[in-house]
């Protein structure tokens, strides 16, 4: 196996960010664990300076669908649901975790990853009474799970649609860096402090080990959160462990280094497979490419390297998935493209 | 600050494990993710060696909260509960983590922190009919909350109980290394496999950076388990960081290493306290003591050393908690006894 | 306002059954009351002489959606999910209750109202491992919410999909009463009991004042159902409430002329509508019909006649929902097809 | 069977009542079902009239168990307890209702059936912090599981330590009858109004067929009730069934002679065992009395009344627990009492 393009999570982290666990590996935290250790205080001012929002509210956890779970279930009454693009991440693979936590998710057909406000009024037109939930929250991946990117003005115009309507805007940030450092329509951390009632900062698919930052913008949602956390297990004990990483990410520009290096890769892969003439199931925006290959050559790759066949094209033709990361060297890069 | 005795993870990791951590940080994980890495499958040979029971199914979660909550909720159909000890970690320190998931927990009053028998079949015969909840699981820590010990014949006799009675038995192991290395009545983890349903093996408290091993004894109990950890967030993209720290941990025996050290240290420690005159709130068996102290002395520790005050004795005297671990050095158990 | 096609519960219940609550009124059940009493005893008896299944276990409860949240979070794992059209009750119209109990419902599209085996294969398909939910339980509604029908053949070539593939089928009867009582491909109760694990026999809207007669026919699904009544609220202290109406329900054949009464009354209605030239948003099988007429039409009928607006059909046309009862009128049925 | 004292619904409802249903019965309601039809928006004007609380918010739902859960749940936040006495319903006969909602019950030891504010205190002292559970409603029952009653000033007092403490009080009105019609320290539903959050007045125990009105004083917990109705399966689609029966107890002052009437039948019989010389458990203050009597009488009762031995008292007494009933007659007391 020369290479997995399969997923941005193969490795481990980002060598940096071992050497810092390194450092501080027999530190005690005197001042506190559970999120009240040194650095985790530290990452947040960090992450804070990029923010542009000082009074927002930071909380790490250890993965993404334990983010969406908690996030979600913490802010919605028993009655309320969460608007989806029928891609999102909650909606078909997080095993019904949020309805486990007693959600509904209104499922929103999209061919692109991306929820339109307009999709999203036909929904809140015929959810009127209580015979049916109340949609309260638009659930987003920035980026998407097709990899495609929201602009800065769409993600405005989402966030003025569910202001007016009493909504809830969270968005996923598993792949944050993947989309702030995209080529086209880049948005930043600010925008998306400005622009959301919560998010959360990917670290696992980003150079991490683990760690996911949730931050919450709108006031009103940040009393208790810790309760939340808690008691859905993702307080962990030894949470230096994602305070140290956090504030390796954002000490420099690494987090920013690490998405930009994925999506230059992507980048050039892209390239490399349109140059050789093949189609594409969406266009390249970020760290995943789907383009078109004919099945006879996915087989002869599949030799040599690790993907998804993310869906059947025709009869001749699949569609893959290829994901690169901070870690993705250009060797596995022009390998990949030397064996088309 | 001399030294923390608050708890047993307020270091990192002990450094074997980061040193494998850093040796393997490089390499992709072709094999899969999501506990199907290669160092996890390894780990779970490895402890399966110490288990005596070759089909056990055992898997790596981040947490203790999250271990109890996965477990239970899985196991457990909705009208059905959990009895604990009222001292019990799911009963007092989990945020409702167990209710959360739909379950009563029936708290049994325990003045050593352990269950016995008679206990719970008094709680059988009161739980008769539908108009109650049905008792289902027995949920016991070892060790306990309070530092005692499970012997092998406690063990057993709990479990034939449950046999007899269609209840499940589920131990809590946060501190199983503690209990495994207890001077008196140390018990093995294949006791354990034997004589409990499902148990887990604490890694946090006991020299990782995080991790618990669930482990699944009971045949019935093990299918579609993952389905389970994925839904409530505990499935990590990059298990391997759980995978390799329970490799080193079982690779030679540095897990019963450590769980040897702390409790050494808490007995140099107990003894010494009580070799000033003071007496305990409960006999020391592992790596928590309880010792009880004047006020006036507590406030003056309490300048150089960080520990929690359990609970109010006597106008003038308090019951405090002193907690070693694999990390604590000698000389802060030296400098402790000198302040007294 | 002439008469009320909304719906098939606008009335009390039928004059016999209030006369038989009226008749064992000051009767005292010392025999027991939360479905001990002996009303309740006889009813199930009744019933079960219908369902060719001596060991059938019979549950009143008051409602629909009570006997779908009930059924459905008894039989599932937390991680398991049911399978309905998305025009299915608990898909749209009961709140969220289902995925509030903790299930994700995956929605499949359909035209008619009901599932066809082959669209549940593709969800088999797609649904293969733990970072997904499991298919568990198939949920169909008899006479669908678009007032279709499925015929024996039907039903019995989606319980043999079932059967192969480890999925529960449940049928929500909230009207099986007209799809008993069909004209085209009637279906008896005891095919339900041979081709369901689970169903329920709607009392609500096919005369009784309350009440819902849920009948388990899987052995497997037996046990303690009466703890999950309980839990959910659903174990009435005056049992016999719901005893007494199913018992006059099926002493004679009650619960079959009432359901024969709304087809009767629905398909002349039908028929009336169809000779004056308006088309049809789905053939009528049962008691609920949806012609499309113009909104001029409709505007002026509203002022005579309590009606569902469906649907929008194009820019001059709606469709409209028109239901009938066991207590619609022959009367109300003329003056409808007159003021067209 | 001569008798059975075993609870307060063994009858059907009172004549008077099934009158009114039988006198409306055929009328159909146009202005809307689940609550909008004509007799529960009466029901509500006139029970408003005895709350002296012109915005109360009145629910009509089918039974106790139904009630708390919806109440509960709805008003509570994920990691949100309730403080309950150990004896309070919801602590033990419903089957874990509460929990299965996702709540855990904070049990208070209480010999009397009260809660103390001062008990309540202690409970908020220990519970400080994110690793514990947030107390945050007080549940009640009034009359309470042991026929008790809260006084006026006992009431009073709760409430203004719920102010002063953020906590929510919420009484269980399934006798509130029984309490209102006390003969010492009786309340009235305007004190209840006044001092709590939110309340129900049963209706099963009191001489309806079935049905408890939810009264939701406080402003801030009113909006989209009916949305947790529906969804927790409450919201009966006739509902004129629970509008004429609560319609029938206020029209006059039914409610009040029927919670009267069982009063004044337990105090007779209270009073005649008391003269027979044998002891109580606890003083009779409602419908409830709990005599001690020897086994051996109680043997011989057993053959011709039913009622539930409450617990054992010495090797020769137990404590039973006679209730009484709107329905229960005269005749009915004295041979009780010819029997002793």
């Amino acid at each position: 196996m020369i290479h997995s393009f399969k997923d941005d999570y193969s490795e481990g982290c980002h060598p940096s960010i071992l050497a810092q666990l390194c450092a501080s590996n027999l530190v005690q935290t005197h001042e506190g664990n559970y999120g009240h250790d040194r650095f985790s205080k530290q990452a947040r001012i960090l992450i804070k300076q990029h923010l542009d929002h000082p009074d927002a509210d930071i909380h790490f956890v250890a993965g993404g669908t334990q983010a969406n779970l908690i996030v979600i279930s913490s802010f919605l009454k028993p009655y309320e649901a969460v608007i989806s693009a029928h891609t999102g991440h909650i909606a078909v693979h997080e095993t019904g975790a949020i309805e486990a936590a007693g959600h509904k998710i209104i499922n929103q057909t999209s061919s692109n990853g991306k929820l339109e406000f307009q999709q999203v009024q036909n929904i809140l037109q015929i959810h009127q009474d209580e015979h049916m939930v109340k949609p309260r929250m638009l659930y987003i991946s920035n980026a998407t799970e097709l990899g495609t990117v929201y602009s800065k003005s769409e993600l405005h115009e989402l966030y003025e649609f569910c202001q007016k309507n009493q909504l809830l805007l969270f968005a996923d940030g598993a792949r944050l860096a993947n989309a702030v450092m995209a080529e086209k329509n880049p948005i930043s951390l600010a925008d998306l402090a400005k622009f959301t009632d919560v998010f959360y900062i990917g670290g696992t698919k980003n150079g991490a080990l683990l760690g996911e930052a949730i931050v919450i913008n709108n006031p009103e949602l940040q009393p208790n959160f810790r309760y939340a956390i808690k008691q859905k297990g993702g307080l962990l004990a030894k949470s230096r462990l994602l305070g140290i990483q956090f504030l390796e990410l954002f000490r420099d520009n690494l987090f920013f280094e690490l998405g930009e290096n994925a999506n230059q890769q992507a980048s050039q892969l892209s390239r490399g497979i349109a140059e050789k003439g093949y189609p594409f199931f969406i266009a390249t925006e970020s760290n995943q490419i789907f383009p078109i290959l004919p099945k006879i050559l996915i087989s002869k790759l599949l030799q040599d390297f690790n993907f998804h066949i993310w869906q059947s094209f025709d009869g001749q033709h699949d569609v893959i998935r290829l994901v690169t990361s901070w870690a993705t060297p250009s060797e596995a890069i022009d390998s990949f493209l030397n064996k088309i």
